[in-house]
């Protein structure tokens, strides 16, 4: 519904990029659970990108925790995490503010909104309102740590610049934790960095995509009609700005594949039953089957260029042209990386609580 | 919620592959509009797919109404739609039903209902679950018809074989209406018949993508957070058995391309402001821009194949060999179309109503 | 959302009075509960009335379960309850139809459906849906009472007549398990239906008062905000054909009286911590305290009668005379008491698996 | 769904007493609306009580709105009010925290939250929360008035007191704007003042009706199954701590009438379809029908009071005897009179928006 997702762990988000502050209200948490404030310290350094091809804002993030938290628990009422915009530039919009920048929200939001929207920075559409996100998110990604359940995700993919494939995914895991640019195969990284830089200094912009793994999902969570597994990540996953496109397992490599090679069978290790191959992500009919769940997001490059566009004036319906001046990414893949981390637990929560009860997480 | 989508204008699948019926329960119809009975029975025809690779159920499925609809027009009230299961072939699963059909959905069943699920056919997972959703979806189209917006997919790819792209939507559009087997080239579409028949032959299935556009809808639908169109699409999409991946517009295509590229420039064609390109699918932000809605999902090859396969007893967890029998699709991609249709007008009527109110159409 | 009620535990009605079936879907239901068909029969039976003074429909009512039941035991998935429209009188509406009927819904359905409605009998606003909510109730109330919880409920006024209070609940439950017309005192059972068969005798129709009492629920159920216990409950109650109002424990009782009396002291007895008084009906801030649960719900008389009405024509906006024929009941809240603990039912199923998961239930 | 109430247009309250800040995320607000923070303020001040008998706390409770207003309107975003609870006292919890207060939340927080609550003041539970309810409410009230729909409650009664009915409504509403102890009769005002004086003096406390009118509301708004206008408002009211009753038109005096007194029959009026009588306080089967709503509550006395009370400590399980101190009311129901109006007009925008989509409130 509108800016809630989740049915019994749910998120809400508020905020516009130039206003008062951002925020996000996360309710039905388990009681009992720390809260980790480093860790979401961490995780908000995290969406901040890198230096030599983030322009960030330099405002600090600090995130408030204004309910839900006493003496370092949660309380089992939801939890206020509150961003204030303290950098906010006082920059002139009133000569751009009616001309629709090419792959952004400026135009739909003019049809959605009636002309009423806060147009400042992206207002409510803005990037931005995933630190709130990322902050909620490094909660849910505690608590799932908490049963054994990891959450990791690199960039698998940008231009035609390909990162390995997840291999010993224990190991992978702990080194994507440490990695503010998340690849697995380092001669990778350097040749996405330059590739990203390269882009930069031409004014341009590069989109990629980003693989997930989760590993300790215990089999038989979701539904067949209509939360499937897969309905209820991409339902998340879509929801981030710049994703346009999300596969399961194989995804679209099923295309070309027979249904024998497609077909992961089944086989008995150490007792326990599982895949031989993992074609599927981990989901079958919509219901996890205990093999890690994968996915792959492909993210779109990011629409602020600082190339001369055209567009029209959407209050007069002119022909007009466009230079986009201001701080703007070259690449948002590498930072997009910790929202869809953040995203993937917040729903992964829901459809644990909604499988197994709160208790499930102890409580 | 479960077995229910939709905020607005939802719908609830019940059913079992074997049991008396099955039926979907669509809610939220705004009163007055005329039910096409005969476009109904159309809809379901195709859903059956063609006599050469198909093998479906002899049954009738005749699509009964129990409610909602009084003198030919909706009440406004909720429309059940009911198929009654009239050719249950009365099979022996005493050797078969504790062993876990790769890349089926059996094992997962039998975790997420412990042991009570009706295992014969495929259960409440069976495809034949999407009759009624046809039959709903049905009347969405007729709703969405009426006020100027169409829907058409085809089969863009099977194997390595492609279909042409859409070119002029109006008269492609016209050109699957009346294809059982929906492709946009004649010669592609004997090539893809060909590579299902040899897999039929072979015992074994294939995969392909479907591609969908849908023409007409208004801009300034859908929401940022967290009912984008996309996330409410693949919500839906993702449910439909098969579906392993979702793109909009150019998709994972993005990942290659430059932001100088991927955006979409506005320009004024008529004094209406219209992209150049349609590389985001009709979508910006989340909100319809008033474009073309564009995506294609990705089918995985049809798990039941005739060949031998290694998997395990569930109950017993010790490998066992499978070799399933029966009527089976060396393909679905022909027949799951009309369920991508459906389901993308079910999700449409809701977000237009969200929108706009049921005035949208017209009462 | 409109014909549906409940989160993790939900019923979607549909159906209308004169059409081919009314139905229920009942989801969330937890996999391996006992179907006990001869229950769901004599709880149709008790919603029948009494013959002297109810005039049901002769039919049979038989409910079929189309889905959702394998081998007598819940497969987990949807289970839909229908029930065929058999004994519809082809009676001929032309000349009423466009005359509301005063206390009836005849004129806000044309408000609400636009002329559309299905009139015939009260169409979707016919008790008679009632039938699919108590074979649906009658699960969830096996489903309870297999966890100790048993809910009863009793005339408690009619008219002027009082039935005495609730005394020894084990017991008074069970006299009202086996009671066709439920009041725990005989003298006032009698007098009660005396006072009904004058009105019927007159051709006028009688309201009353059902208290409700519900043992065995665990304490720690319900939400502060603002999913109370009682905001639960009183939204499935309103729901109900005639019921005008809701009160838990003392409820307008406690407008005369103070907080030192209507306090309810804490205590234990036994190791248990319960409460002396149980004025608040079981519920501390919306939350259940372990105490029975108590409220009283107030239905107003059967809108039908057969005295000379004056009406209005709401297609000409011209005054009119109506005089009602046909079956109709002189009283309802005999039979409403079923229907009052389907719905309490239903909803504290699904209070208990939001608080605890499916668990609870043993599965 | 916990902490959100609303389909379309819905509202989320977070915080603690005592914690850092409590608020509200409104959202589904149509854009454009303009937001009269005067309005808001004297509905925060109408909240606080009058001197004589009420004890707020001192703060000032200034209403921050962190998103979704721009110059002055609405964007059609989240609008997020925020209350920073600055007048704390850092009282000491540790002889009492354990002690369950008697008619309070204390041990079913202890049983929802399993210990981790915020027992300080009440925490999540504490009647403090209807701050943010009320600025949010105070939006939804503008916005109905804009489209000629006025919300008004009066005391009806307290103690065995009743204020006079309502009479000339729009003369009514008008006068209780205006009051900040809201009673139609003065001489009965001054006889409840003096009533809950007498309580204050005793260290007792009393409870008490609210009687609320809503003119102008059209009619055909509103759901037979589930979501009736009784089912939308009750689910609400019950939520506003101390409601333990509501009623509809006669509510609980229909127990004592015929069918024939109960129904209210239809005439016209200068073209328009009216009843004579309202004894079913405008809504018909679940929908409204153009005659003004009318509705009352019970609130049952405070529970904090001065007197000594028998009690359990619920960690040990052992007797305890408690004695409350600090700042409390004799009577909440003249303060809680601005929650009913805010809850009342917040259900109401849902069920408009629900019924007509956005453009009713014109954007």
């Amino acid at each position: 519904m509108k800016n809630t997702i989740g049915n019994n762990f749910s998120i809400t988000l508020f905020g516009e990029s130039h206003g008062k502050a951002i925020g996000a209200v996360l309710d039905g948490v388990p009681s009992g659970i720390a809260v980790d404030e480093a860790f979401i310290a961490r995780q908000m350094e995290k969406r901040k990108g890198i230096n030599s091809i983030s322009t960030p804002r330099r405002e600090v993030d600090t995130v408030k925790i204004l309910s839900g938290v006493f003496e370092g628990r949660t309380t089992g009422t939801p939890i206020c995490f509150m961003v204030e915009n303290t950098d906010i530039k006082s920059k002139d919009y009133s000569l751009t503010k009616d001309l629709a920048r090419p792959g952004h929200a400026d135009y739909t939001a003019e049809k959605r909104y009636g002309g009423f929207q806060d147009y400042r920075g992206g207002g409510h559409f803005s990037g931005r309102l995933t630190a709130p996100l990322v902050a909620a998110g490094a909660l849910a990604l505690s608590m799932l740590r908490e049963k054994g359940i990891e959450i990791a995700t690199h960039i698998s993919s940008c231009g035609e610049i390909k990162d390995r494939e997840f291999g010993n995914l224990a190991e992978d895991i702990r080194q994507l934790e440490n990695l503010s640019f998340p690849v697995l195969s380092e001669k990778a990284g350097k040749e996405i960095l330059s590739y990203i830089e390269k882009a930069k200094k031409e004014g341009d912009s590069v989109g990629g995509t980003l693989t997930t793994v989760v590993t300790g999902m215990p089999a038989g969570v979701g539904e067949p009609w209509f939360d499937s597994v897969e309905s209820m990540l991409s339902h998340g996953l879509f929801s981030i700005p710049g994703v346009k496109g999300v596969e399961f397992g194989k995804g679209f490599g099923f295309a070309e594949m027979m249904g024998s090679d497609a077909n992961d069978e089944f086989t008995v290790v150490d007792g326990e039953i599982v895949t031989v191959t993992n074609n599927n992500g981990g989901i079958n009919g919509g219901i996890t089957n205990g093999m890690p769940i994968e996915f792959t997001v492909a993210v779109k490059p990011t629409p602020s260029i600082y190339k001369k566009q055209n567009t029209v004036n959407f209050k007069t319906a002119q022909s007009a042209e466009l230079e986009i001046n201001g701080r703007h990414d070259p690449a948002i893949i590498h930072r997009a990386r910790v929202v869809v981390d953040s995203v993937t637990a917040i729903i992964l929560c829901d459809l644990l609580i909604t499988r197994f009860g709160t208790q499930f997480f102890g409580k």
